[in-house]
């Protein structure tokens, strides 16, 4: 059967553009049946400092016309910290409803990690993108004054909640080792904290075959560099989340390594793919970026849309890859090169 | 010149009682003119299950009266998650003002390290205590409905967060390499976010000879497993904090060896010292509990009483110890014992 894939593709700046390329090269070569049809936003700090806009809503309404988005990297040193990760990043996860951020860690032969022994390292990351301290509600009162005073609200509602929870058992149980870790600080933030606690007690009642543990973040992040292996799917908020999957692509790889999928998993909305990593405007236009994590995250955005068996070609030639690269430094476009022969072969 | 210390301990729960029996036996062999007098407290889990008290008032004012306190571990799996946390630890901290949460780490020969290749390892935490997430400010509506919300709210006062970013100085100011992290997440909580930049760049004038550097809560992960040796003195909020120095604690021989202070640098009131760990009600009574910790946060009392000398005593003895222990398992008694011989030789 024949799929038309209707891609927007925001490149971005600094080596976005570069990985994108290569995301877009082995997204054409795995597919045989599928057609894409991709059209690109001009988003990020260069419109931004041409135009002064972020994310104009006649371009999210284009946007939204879309079966799925691919965003490279934005961003440069030039734009004041916040104005794209609120204005551009934040809106579409918001405006779209990306309440499950998808972000999976692998250790397979090839994967450097600081880790002298890190063990069998295969989980996923659920963090909710919708509610806690991202929502921007906070302010700030009498600035630059010496009584200044700035607050940071934390929302979490149990509508929100429960859905990301659900949807973090759901991949649980599909998975072999049926484990399911919800990371908190429920003993200091109580409130949201026992809102977290109670539904996901509540909804594993549902899923008796998942087994279900619990850590403090802080806790959390020792195991990660003690006894990764411990992970299988890992539910938390947006805060934690951002926190543990940085850390979680530290031990396997590097943020070069890393995909993420900022998904609404009910479909009301295009989902967006991108890689974890940032513009890294030092190495711009050398060529020498890892497309990595813009491959696999279009492995994920494959899976989204159904077609899994073209994203497990994809994971598969980039296990594949990583196993045989060796040291050698590569340029972006061979990697993408490479992945693309494997990918079509 | 003779000095009386006037110490207040709680030993807690699970090992509490077993590792700071160890911190007082090298305190007193350690200090050769000053006198120590210490006073017991019943806090802890053990006294919540027998009268529901957490610290009862005239308790708090007791302990007021006091040079210092010394805390073991406070908790049992029976008492609710938060009880303890914010009835008795956490209002410690609040009561007493304890603005700066002090948590050194440090890799010597003999510290275990799940890095393949850490570097030298030297810094200290300087952590907010008396703001951020942790204030105990939020509340949640139509809890336990599909149409629950929970908030927390984290409030930052410039009040607040200078004088914990003017201590951070302080110290870095004082250590060899000058140097000062702050950690945050300003492109997403960017009233607190702001307000903390600008008054680490206000300060920061006052101190030119101390190197500012700026790190996401995110990538600051990431460089405490693939670079720590970058750090010298981190400044952060309450809640990074908390993630980053078990963090810290784990690449850094375990929570098992991480100490720490919550310190009034005023001295309007008692500061408080701590091991990082907690009650392990696992290996309670074994007596195969590690005291390492609690015996540093006894040198981290003696240096914030003005007793350098003693300090450094412990802290060389500790170092001597832990290059010396190997691998064969200790008892509690045993490493306390040897580290009471080494600082009174
Ligand atoms: C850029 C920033 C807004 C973003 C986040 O905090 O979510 C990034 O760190 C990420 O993890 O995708
Ligand atoms: C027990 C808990 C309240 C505490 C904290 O979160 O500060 C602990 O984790 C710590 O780091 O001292």
């Amino acid at each position: 059967m024949t799929q038309n894939i209707n891609l927007a593709v925001i490149p971005g700046d600094g080596i976005g553009p570069e990985v994108v390329n290569e995301g877009l090269k082995v997204l054409d070569a795995v597919l045989a049946d599928a057609k894409v049809s991709t059209t690109e936003y001009d988003l990020g700090a260069r419109r931004w400092h041409a135009t002064g806009e972020t994310l104009p809503d006649t371009v999210l309404e284009e946007l939204r016309g879309h079966d799925a988005i691919l965003l490279g990297a934005v961003g440069d040193p030039g734009v004041p910290s916040g104005v794209l990760e609120r204005g551009l990043l934040l809106k579409l996860r918001f405006a779209f409803d990306h309440y499950v951020n998808l972000r999976p860690s692998r250790i397979v032969p090839g994967v450097e990690t600081p880790l002298a022994d890190p063990g069998e390292v295969d989980f996923v990351v659920v963090r909710e993108g919708t509610e806690g301290p991202y929502v921007g509600n906070g302010g700030a009162l009498r600035v630059g004054t010496p009584y200044e005073i700035a607050n940071e609200v934390s929302v979490n509602t149990a509508f929100g909640v429960e859905r990301v929870v659900r949807d973090a058992f759901r991949r649980a149980q599909d998975r072999p080792r049926r484990k399911l870790t919800f990371i908190h600080k429920h003993n200091v933030l109580v409130h949201a904290g026992h809102l977290w606690r109670r539904t996901v007690e509540r909804v594993g009642e549902e899923y008796p075959g998942v087994t279900v543990d619990y850590l403090h973040i802080d806790a959390a992040t020792i195991f990660m560099v003690t006894d990764p292996s411990r992970f299988d799917v890992i539910v938390t908020d947006n805060l934690f989340g951002d926190i543990i999957t940085d850390l979680a692509a530290a031990i396997s790889g590097g943020i070069g390594l890393a995909a993420s999928g900022n998904v609404n998993p009910d479909r009301t909305s295009p989902s967006m793919f991108e890689p974890v990593h940032g513009s890294a405007p030092d190495i711009v236009g050398q060529g020498i970026a890892d497309p990595t994590a813009t491959v696999s995250s279009v492995a994920l955005l494959l899976e989204h849309l159904g077609l899994d068996d073209a994203a497990a070609r994809i994971n598969d030639a980039v296990t594949a890859d990583l196993a045989e690269r060796g040291s050698a430094p590569r340029r972006t476009s061979e990697i993408g090169d490479a992945l693309a022969a494997r990918v079509s072969s």
